[in-house]
């Protein structure tokens, strides 16, 4: 038997938003909904359990779980690492990007029921609505999206109001900040990241700083991909972002905050958390300073760099990205070989890296002191012809 | 009286390889040797006289010490803060920088003398040698350039033991590391950085951590340039360049390697340690991206990251650096306010900004939460009319 | 004695969009209307007085044309010229450029009359209605926007029935093509350009062939901005611009199709004449690769190439655009001398440079034949150290 | 039985410079000289017959020509293509490109004969020189690299007159130009192209107008790929730039002047005649600009302006040159379709294209005049946020 109703798809986090909206649709749209969550790492099973069971509170037809993890390395994650990107050289982009693979999930599976409509639990303040809205038009582009929060300017006050009166139990308290987690890293909002001038407290972080023994580790790659820690190989990256995530998050690595310009022109500030991002590029590109030659680091710079600013403005589709995605493979030929780390509290450093693929090779002489393969002459021609541009430039110009 | 001698005007720096030149020329080319020492910011007044004391020794005519620091700042140091130059993401160009300003100086003294010779101490397998011969070639044309340790292939060992037979006393032993300090930072190199998997030891860093507790800096700027340390107006940028070293020196802030591509086609690897220029630079882009536009930090980016490419190449008499320089300074317009660092022992956080000119203002709603100016149909107009090249993009092409 | 009527102030053009525009603000809203035309080099003294007496026919309560040419010149077209801006190498911006000067006169004209409503004529399918709804928005804040042909959807028929009816006399065969004329070009619009393709008619294009003997002209620069034609000093760059499109004019010269991305992501192709803008463009270059280094070419290419596109997409207003035009005048400290065209029915070559400036300097040697200044060993050890990147390279990974 | 003499192998073009060093070789260096002939499809048979002829005279032991135009277009001109490769905007790099694929041949031809030497002919003022030397030293480490050009700074003269003692005829009239022919483009060198200011004389371009009336082309592509001519497939991509340089030149099409920097830092100045590379480029930018997305254009003129930069400074084996590629063939998928060129003596026009992948498409409204898909409020929405980062800007700094 079918219901008469409309049916409506949510991308639903279990946060006090799209709580509100899953409420608000069943009850007030009268609507069927289908709750979707596109799990991109952030969750645990006994997260993912419990808040299946809070849905059926909720009046929610149908709550599912996907999990994007996967395609969201093989799609994007691994291109952040080989494209070393850093959003204005600080942000790892952990919300930016997994954000576009949620939304394909929530589409496909829009499409896939034949949903009249399609909703989301963003505020017309941020980024994730551009995000959201985008891709849904471009890939479920007969469902209508509805976004209850923006539409009617809601405050979290007046959403925990609508919930308890309609006897919802939550950890309300809890929700002072807004966190965001997922495998790319956990950001966090509200209260101090609303002002310019104040830090996060040590407490809102949700990993805590457990050890203070500084400790070695050793991340292996190749051609651009992790293929091992500590020299165990790992049979996924995934994993291997999974180990460097823990052991990193012991040593509280990985905050920091991000400000930087929204999609709709104003400026955001968010704290964040993200050791493995943090780690895994920084050691990547160490590689990649040993193994590619200067004008590849340029290129790669280059590329990345507007890859993450696209990436970051919902521009996930743009065909450009495939186009950069493909130069970013096509360097990671010869990144090869294994970092070594030392995490301390708070901060790491790389100490070095060993590679078959090193450039700077014993073969051609040693850095500063002897030279193998030219002579003092060679350098002087060199010296000489390289000053031929400037000798004319201030010769005929007489300065 | 006129010497029948040769006159050579030596860049002295009172390192080895210097040393090593200055009896050379005189005793084994019988030159009257001028010596000049180009300071950078990195000596002391007692360094000085100890370099000046031991030159008489080496059978040198004259000693000149030309202090360029304020030259070094004005023309450059203040386009690497504006530029928040770190070549490779790393490293503050620290040495590379400074030698053309000491170059252009030892040039004019070599032209102002009538020198027939010009000398310096570079091996022939580094980058110094390209930065001091191409400004010598230009700068002082008349001048022949010699270069005692690059056209005899000298070893440490050789140079040692030809001071010891000619009687010069020097703290050998210390010379396991060749270290060069100016006010922008300093460079250690020598045994591990001449591995790709080694870092330095503790001790071999000059500065050592003396503070344990967590200290907060501020730092302020007008138009991006420094103004003022922990509240108190500077007399001079190089002022606040000084504070801001001895607080950040003391948590042992600013160690990293550099790994890079030389002139000559190789790849260097080099310690440094720069507590200012890190924390200046850190500082100065937080308060950009409060202060700047999305474009201007872009442009920004891209015109400095090769501003310090070709800094580093000894391009810095390159007229595009000019122009470069230009736009720099323009874009500082609204670069102002202070910036707030905690520092603790090997690392520091900028904590916020606090700004007349930042953009993250309340006028225009809470990033995330709430909007002032716009409505939720501006938004959806916003993304229905950003979405048109993609879906025009993925309808005709049915993808 | 003061109007109870709203205050509209109209950007005006007399083209078919404006006059309805005028007529319906008058007659259906019942408003005060004050058209202003931005008049930047596309009108002659009668052409203005001819429209000027039109407006009386619509109601219009005063009338007034604002000559922006100078400061179109000053403020942008000199900067076009500085950094040869083609749009995708082809179309130099004509109407995208001069739009910003008309919005910016017709919104401090709205601010002084402290008009109600600004208005424009733009329809909801092109360019204009952004380059002007965005400058009114900031420059006049106050001032509501009315769009009468985007908001009603009106076809070209529906206005022009509307007009007869009103009794408007107005030569409406003539409007096939939508036409835009000024000091920097005309442009085409309608039937053809509405195709992929179809060229435009030979007898569509307002300037017809009229020369068919060679001609030669030559153009001088200083700093960049032109100061004479044909030897003979010009008292503006206008001057120059005026004489230089009347030379080519007469040869058809200038005619091109422009296909590009609209800014609400649509493709749009237009045809446009612009003998001066591409005659100027092509001698200004080929100077600057005589008196630039490549260094200074290649940055001056990146930032007016983005230059051009943020001009083309409204952000006239942007502060990197400020940033911009500062590099791009300090870049042309050098560019002095003429240069010598050959015009031809439809084509114009560039002959060659004459500079005090010419960096193709006898003094060192002649391209391809005999060296001044280096020698053959010179040369090898320039390639020797040139080659020692790739060799590591293809050494250590064995290609 | 095998001579006791060393064996050189000589690039061989049968112009004056490598006449002069094959006899020299032979004659005065007493060495088994082996001529190789790159051919870039610039010689006819009879001109290949012809050369190999003369050889004999110059005492060559092995003459032999190798065509490499197919890896040519393979491995560069395909890449030029679909990057639109114009140096300095005007020139496609004839000379520049094809280098490279004879200097591999050549040295791979010296390592199968074991050579004990490797020689050229290119003077020490121009390219030329330091491409060969380049590759030779990467390819064939093992030969040592003889230039008497060069070396012995020899003037053309000079050379005429040892050939003549030696009673070697030739057309010595007929080289006052230095003329370049390949596949890719001819250029000539001499006289007028030594100063700044003349143009080269008519009749000094090999290809001479033959036809006046105008006449239409189309050129069909697939995946950036030249595919058809006029309607008619072709067999391979060579054939379709053979069909259309007959149909250009038959128009005196595809003449310049090119003014660039050389690798040396000097400026050079050569003419070219090059039919089909600017019909081709100018034929796939305006298909390029019908089917790919803003970013799509901008980031392959990004990447291939570099790629023609790095191809003209002897950098072919750098690898960032695969990684470039690599992008530009992933940029190609959608560029199909045809492109219509009306060819008239001296110049060309495109009238427009026709693509099953124009973007250009009625789907979504006609440009300026109706939208399909949104809506005069999408447009203000679209406007009212696009307006947000000035308006804060403008706002908070009170401009």
């Amino acid at each position: 038997m079918t219901s008469n109703k409309k049916k409506v798809v949510l991308a639903y986090s279990g946060g006090l938003d799209t709580t509100y909206c899953a409420l608000y649709l069943s009850r007030e749209l009268n609507m069927d909904v289908y709750t979707v969550l596109g799990n991109t790492g952030g969750f645990s099973d006994e997260e993912l359990a419990e808040i299946k069971k809070k849905t059926k509170q909720l009046g929610v037809i149908q709550h599912t779980a996907i999990d994007v993890t996967k395609e969201y390395y093989e799609k994007c994650i691994k291109y952040m690492i080989m494209g070393n990107v850093l959003k204005n050289n600080t942000y790892p982009l952990s919300v930016s990007s997994e954000r576009a693979f949620q939304a394909m999930a929530i589409a496909q599976y829009a499409h896939s029921i034949d949903a009249d409509y399609i909703a989301h639990g963003s505020t017309g303040a941020g980024n994730d609505q551009i995000r959201f809205d985008l891709i849904f038009k471009i890939m479920a582009p007969n469902a209508e999206i509805i976004t209850p929060t923006r539409d009617l300017e809601l405050s979290r006050e007046t959403e925990i109001n609508y919930l308890k009166e309609h006897g919802i139990q939550a950890n309300f308290e809890k929700m002072q900040y807004s966190i965001n987690a997922g495998i790319w890293g956990t950001s966090i909002g509200g209260k101090e990241t609303l002002s310019s001038n104040l830090p996060l407290p040590e407490q809102a972080y949700p990993k805590q700083v457990e050890k203070t023994d500084p400790e070695k580790l050793s991340i292996e790659f190749e051609k651009g991909e992790l293929v091992g820690v500590n020299g165990q190989k790992v049979a996924h990256p995934l994993e291997a972002i999974k180990l460097i995530e823990k052991a990193g998050a012991a040593f509280g690595i990985g905050r920091d905050m991000h400000i930087g310009d929204t999609i709709i022109g104003t400026k955001g500030r968010v704290a964040f958390e993200a050791a493995a991002p943090l780690m895994i590029i920084k050691a990547h590109e160490t590689l990649e300073k040993h193994t590619l030659t200067k004008w590849q680091m340029y290129w790669k710079d280059q590329i990345s760099n507007f890859y993450g600013m696209l990436l970051h403005e919902a521009q996930y589709l743009e065909p450009v990205m495939r186009n950069m995605e493909t130069f970013l493979v096509d360097s990671q030929k010869k990144v090869n070989g294994s970092v070594t780390i030392k995490m301390s509290p708070k901060y790491f450093e790389v100490e070095g890296i060993e590679s078959p693929n090193d450039l700077m090779s014993d073969l051609f002489g040693k850095y500063g002191e002897t030279n193998e393969g030219w002579t003092a002459d060679d350098v002087k021609g060199f010296t000489n012809i390289l000053t031929n541009s400037l000798k004319i430039y201030h010769t005929v110009n007489q300065e």
